[in-house]
């Protein structure tokens, strides 16, 4: 978690544009009832193709995910938001006690002396630790630290814990908050002081397990992103200079974001090797009775995921969430008309949503009396709501309802007969056409090179580039000092596990030595 | 949740008797395969009538729910702990949802301007407020709160999102950690420095929604306390000195701790009343145009719960977990004879735990070949395990399994052949029967009294006890100040919603004024 993140797009700039426009019931609105608001520009200000960075920061504030905290860098989660992370919880929570991994609670703070215990991991956050010097009036005795990440909070009990082989694995994880007081440029769920995240740490007799894990983990966050938020990612592994401070090799799940032509590291699934057991003596007889340390891992994915959602999916209309993802599924709204049986229609909306709620489909109707339909499709469209389910006097004499998608407007006539199964498998459809569009777009931009000219002209061109490389750190850190610019430095995102052919005399882009593998590079969040 | 703890028993005393015996598998154990353990001192070195303290602390830490950390006041919620927390969670979330309550998370920090807003309220948190002065070497410009509880932290926004009456109700809640820097006698579970819990915080128009929401939520904590945690609780309002700061009215659920005489509030509901609206300007406009000021509620439970169930139910053999909360109900374990048909007695073993899980109940097999079933049996007393079945050659040949609850040690013989039945039966009869006996021995502590001698004398007798009071603050003063001694000053503990008669002429037991109520009196945590 500490590696790969050093400049950004989208941020703080606007705060939602002052003062938030209310996409809440009785948005700016009198109490005077009946008075039909007319369209009351719903639309967001910014375009993303045009101000990616200023219609971010809009769209997760108008959309009502976010909120402006008073302290920089530090975000509301709103309820349209937590159903999202709890969607990905559930899922996630289920897939790891499959796995015989339990959740456990550490503390928030870390002693100096225990979180200094592993220098070069240390090295990886110190600057960004938060301190607790006083309570109350009184000054504490020793500064404590809120943890940045639990390795060191933990791992002195697993020496404790572990004893035998039989002790082994250890397998914990925990849902928590932890704090980075990073300076540079916060953005909503992608860069916050303060997160939402998952850690699991896990400590194993041999690597070969630790090995297998780590890949199991890895397989879950593909899984999260591609399954639940209709996010195509690239499984691969960190280069040296990437990887997790004080640890032995880290692998990823990377996405990308062609409208800023940055990847995004999407999750970490590490193996620490024997770093920390060493440090913090985590040791245990083997089978044999001899002395041996044990091989550890550490994972997490955290809130960021949302970002990486709204970023990939949203459009200039506002959010579009994954139907399995989204706490409203279909919105259903009544479009009454001077002469026509209103109450009628407004029943029809209620047993809509209640035929849809049985079957297990998360549906509601927006039966205000002081909105137009017009502002209902726009107020629901900027939520991101999958589905919208139209009924008019037409729909109601003819026993249909009109179902409109949010990801590409299509518009169809349901039977009421068909309903449920029809609404179904467009919830499926969409939740696959947003994966497919979305793959599509990345891979638009993904360029093959292999000369250091065509690399310059890829990355001008926002590209996300594979590059024959000699895998040397050096040439990763001449790469990222000739490209450092105004857009931020170019690094590699990962050595994909899906290898192209590499034939013999194959060269580095960078360096001219002989490549070892193909690696993605690009600038990233 | 500021007020009502002042003394405790229990605490830190003897951090679960320096290291930790391990309850795990090979607990000090060498590698030597097949070297059957004998009794190796399972049991507690404290007996819970004769040192609660000293057993409190060693039971939650030998049966594996707690382990002590190296910041004092913190404490690690092992496995075993996270699940009885995540069985109420699952039960409590949904209750809430299906009274349209929505998660949200704000952040943890909250910056001092926001945090004094609320002068009362602030006074009753501020010597317990941690402060975050420095990240990593630099000093903050202004020093940063962490969420003693999130009032201050929520309702400047509460003042943003609501305008109009169709804003309302808003009802938010979220799951999340708090730091109380208290100073006097952690005890784990019960009093920490950083706890887990739920706080909702709602908005209403009416004073009357409020008050029927703290009843509808106060009676969700009483499910929790009743279904789940098998403690009788008493329902009631808090007095003035005992209130929330800053609020209203609060309500709680009060248990009552047999063996300390003490009382223990185990959640509280609490209407703000329109305090918090003032300072925060939580204003709308209502129906008729007119600016009005929300009415506000806030509720919490932590994992003080726990701390209550241990307190309530464990015994000299360790913890007794109420069936409904515990993440293993059965534990199997095999009982092998010279020369039996071992291979056979396993494979009974494993196919009784299948046939338990298909039918969803929480069953686990030891098979462990290294210790002795009556060392198992020890194990799996101390960490509460409400049902054990044994198998040996006899229940083999029999088609039965012997089955041992935890509770009161009965034992029944039950043929394969009804297995599935009579485990769900028994482990509903040991939930009840948990819940009537804990009745029973806080029952037996009630003592009605009527004059300050009998209170005296009660109080002396660590009773619970039900006295006539003229209501007065004044006079809880003064019975606090008469009472202070070693064993810490009695207070009110709640006005019990349900009220004997109170016959006209009655006299406060305290001031010999007349009597208003009839109230609980005691120490507490």
């Amino acid at each position: 978690m500490a590696g790969g993140q050093t400049k950004k797009a989208g941020g703080e700039g606007k705060k939602g544009g002052g003062e938030t426009k209310k996409g809440n019931a009785n948005a700016g609105g009198g109490g005077k009832k009946k008075e039909v608001k007319k369209e009351t520009g719903l639309g967001l200000s910014y375009k993303k193709d045009e101000n990616f960075g200023e219609w971010y920061s809009e769209v997760v504030v108008h959309g009502e995910m976010i909120e402006y905290y008073d302290i920089s860098g530090c975000y509301i989660l709103r309820p349209w938001t937590m159903s999202i992370w709890e969607a990905m919880q559930e899922f996630f929570d289920a897939e790891i006690k499959k796995l015989k991994i339990k959740n456990c609670y550490f503390p928030l703070f870390v002693s100096p002396t225990v979180l200094q215990k592993e220098k070069e991991h240390v090295e990886g956050f110190a600057p960004e630790v938060a301190w607790v010097t006083k309570s109350g009036q009184s000054d504490l005795e020793v500064p404590i630290a809120i943890r940045p990440t639990s390795e060191t909070v933990m791992y002195p009990y697993y020496s404790k814990w572990i004893r035998g082989h039989r002790d082994l694995p250890l397998k914990l994880n925990q849902w928590c908050n932890v704090v980075r007081w990073e300076f540079s440029n916060p953005t909503p769920f992608i860069r916050s002081r303060e997160f939402l995240w998952q850690e699991g740490h896990t400590a194993f007799a041999t690597k070969a397990e630790a090995d297998e894990e780590v890949l199991d983990i890895l397989e879950l966050y593909r899984r999260v992103y591609e399954e639940y938020l209709a996010i195509p990612v690239i499984k691969g592994k960190k280069s040296e200079l990437e990887k997790f401070a004080g640890g032995l090799y880290t692998t990823s799940v990377e996405a990308f974001i062609p409208n800023t032509g940055r990847g995004i590291q999407g999750a970490t699934s590490h193996c620490l090797g024997q770093n920390f057991a060493k440090m913090f003596e985590i040791n245990f007889e083997d089978e044999k009775g001899e002395k041996a340390m044990v091989w550890q891992n550490s994972w997490a994915y955290s809130t960021r995921t949302i970002g990486v959602m709204v970023m990939v999916h949203g459009d200039d209309k506002g959010l579009v969430l994954p139907p399995k993802v989204a706490a409203v599924q279909v919105i259903v709204i009544p479009v009454p008309f001077k002469d026509a049986d209103t109450q009628g229609i407004f029943d029809a909306c209620t047993s809509t949503v209640n035929t849809l709620t049985e079957a297990g489909i998360h549906a509601e109707a927006d039966l205000r009396d002081n909105y137009s339909p017009g502002w209902k499709y726009s107020h629901w469209e900027l939520k991101g709501v999958p589905l919208r389910i139209e009924i008019g006097p037409r729909d109601l004499a003819n026993s249909q309802v009109r179902v409109v998608r949010r990801d590409n407007s299509a518009k169809v006539d349901i039977p009421m007969a068909s309903l449920v199964e029809q609404v179904k498998d467009l919830l499926v459809t969409i939740q696959k056409s947003l994966y497919d569009v979305a793959t599509q777009k990345r891979d638009a931009c993904i360029q093959k090179v292999t000369t250091w000219d065509e690399f310059i002209e890829a990355l001008g061109q926002k590209k996300l580039i594979l590059a024959p490389w000699c895998d040397e750190e050096e040439v990763e850190k001449d790469v990222k000092a000739r490209t450092k610019g105004e857009m931020g430095a170019c690094k590699t995102l990962c050595t994909p596990f899906e290898q192209p052919d590499l034939p013999e005399g194959t060269l580095c882009f960078a360096s001219g030595k002989p490549a070892k593998k193909w690696s993605y590079w690009g600038r990233s969040y």
